[in-house]
C-alpha cells in the first residue's frame, strides 16, 4: 500500500519536499530551525526526528558541502526523507531508528550541529501537553529531556545543539538542558507585535562558558491582524522562507 | 558609628527611601518588581532580601491595605528598612534573618505573594556570576535555588512568586523553580528596541496549571541610543517609575 503524497516547494522552489497528503505536515518551524543553524561547508549535522527531512534539506540548500544525517522513527517518513534527499541531490543519510536506540553508525560519531523540532500537540485540538511531566501522558512518546540528552551526547565539544519548540516549552527546554551545555541563546518568535511568543528557538554550545542571552523576539507577521487570504510575513521572515537566507541568529 | 545615608524619592515622591550613601544602591529593578505584583487590599506579601525596603514600600504605596513583611540578612539594611517603613507610614514588618533560617513568626505563615530581587554582581566590575554553579564561587552567598525554594515554601496555594533578575539568569530561574509552581510567566525587559533583554521578571503560581507564557519584551528606554544627560524612559516605564502605576503584567 502506498500512501498518497504531495510535493511542496520550500525556499522559493530551491527545496522540493514530498510529504503525506494527510497527517502531520510541516509548518514554518523546520524552515526557521534550518535558518538558525550557522553551519559551514564541510561540517556535519544530525537532525533528530527528521520527519520527511524538511529542516535538513533546507539547511543543505543554504550550506553547500554540509554532511547531513537524520533519524526518524516512523518508517513512512524515513522513506520519504530518503526520497527527498535524492530529489534534492543532497548529502543526507537517513536512519530509521528510535532516538533512544541509535544505530552504531551514529553512536560512534559526534557532529558539529545537532538539531530538532520535536513533535508537539496542537493546543487547539485539545491534545496540548501543557506542563512538564504531563507530556508523556499526553502522548509524547519520548520526553523532551531524552531528546536533549541524545542531542548533547552526539554533539562535538564546542558544537551547537539547536531546538525549536512551542514557546510554552521554554521552561522544559532550559530545565532539561544537560549541564555540559553553556552559552545558551533563547530566540522567541511572536506572531504579531506585542504578542506573547508562540515559538522559541534555543541554541546551546557544548562546553560553552558565555552567559545566557535572551534575544529580542522575531516577528513572523506584519500588522496587528490577519487580513483574509493575505500573505503577510515580515520582510525578515520572507527572506528566510522565500530566499533561503539564514535568520542571522547572532553567534 | 552611624553610616551616612541619603534620602531618595521614588514613584514621583510618593515613596521616600533612606539608603547608604555608599555601597549598594537600588536601580529601577525593585520598582519594576513592585509594579509586577498584582496584589489587592488585605492581601499579605513577603519580600526576601528586602534591602532598605524599596520594592516593598513601592508596593505598599500602590496597594493600600496590603500587609508587608521583609527579610534582610544585613543589620544596617534591615534597620534602614524599618526606618523607611515608619517614614512611609507602611504596614511593613522587617525581620533581620538569613533566608535559610527564618524566624518562627514567618515560618508559621504563608503569603499571597512572595517576591525577590536577589543580589547580583555587575558584569562591568568583573565580578560576573556568568553561569549556574559558579554563582557561589563568585560571591552569591545563597544560591538562587535556595531563594526559590524558600519563596515557594512561604507562598499560599494559588499564591504568586515573583522574581526579577539579570536576563542571563533566566535559565537558572527556570531550572530551579520548584515543581509545586506552574503557570509560569516570563517578562523580558530590553534597554532599547531589538536588543537582548537585560532584565527578566519570572512569575509563577503555586499549584498553577497553565502553560508557560513568554511575553513580548517591555522596552525601558526610547530611541536607539542614549543622549547625554537626557532622561529617556519610555512612556510605559515613566508611568511605573513616576506615577506609581502597575506594569500591567498580564494575569
Amino acid at each position: 500500500m502506498t500512501e498518497q503524497t504531495t510535493e511542496n516547494a520550500y525556499l522559493g522552489g530551491r527545496v522540493r519536499i514530498k510529504q503525506p497528503s494527510k497527517g502531520y505536515r510541516a509548518g514554518v518551524d523546520p524552515v526557521l530551525l534550518a535558518a538558525a543553524i550557522e553551519a559551514s561547508s564541510g561540517q556535519t549535522a544530525l537532525e533528530l526526528g527528521t520527519g520527511v527531512g524538511t529542516a535538513a534539506l533546507c539547511l543543505a540548500a543554504r550550506v553547500p558541502g554540509i554532511q547531513l544525517h537524520g533519524v526518524e522513527i516512523q518508517p513512512a517518513y524515513a522513506s520519504l526523507a530518503r526520497e527527498n534527499a535524492t530529489l534534492n541531490d543532497a548529502d543526507f543519510s537517513v536512519f530509521e531508528a528510535d532516538l533512544t536506540n541509535l544505530p552504531q553508525d551514529l553512536k560512534q560519531r559526534r557532529f558539529d550541529h545537532v538539531f530538532a523540532n520535536p513533535p508537539y500537540f496542537d493546543r487547539n485540538t485539545g491534545n496540548a501537553a501543557t506542563d512538564a511531566g504531563r507530556e508523556q501522558a499526553m502522548g509524547e512518546d519520548t520526553p523532551l529531556k531524552t531528546w536533549l540528552e541524545v542531542a548533547v551526547k552526539r554533539v562535538q565539544p564546542k558544537g551547537y545543539v539547536t531546538f525549536i519548540h512551542r514557546a510554552e516549552r521554554l521552561g522544559d527546554l532550559l530545565r532539561n538542558m544537560p549541564t555540559a551545555m553553556g552559552s545558551l541563546q533563547v530566540q522567541p518568535f511572536v506572531p504579531r507585535p506585542g504578542r506573547d511568543a508562540n515559538l522559541v528557538l534555543v541554541r546551546a554550545r557544548h562546553s560553552g562558558r558565555a552567559p545566557l542571552r535572551l534575544h529580542a523576539p522575531i516577528q513572523l507577521h506584519s500588522g496587528q491582524t490577519h487580513e483574509k487570504d493575505a500573505e503577510d510575513y515580515t520582510d525578515r521572515i520572507k527572506s528566510v522562507l522565500r530566499d533561503g537566507n539564514s535568520l542571522g541568529f547572532p553567534a
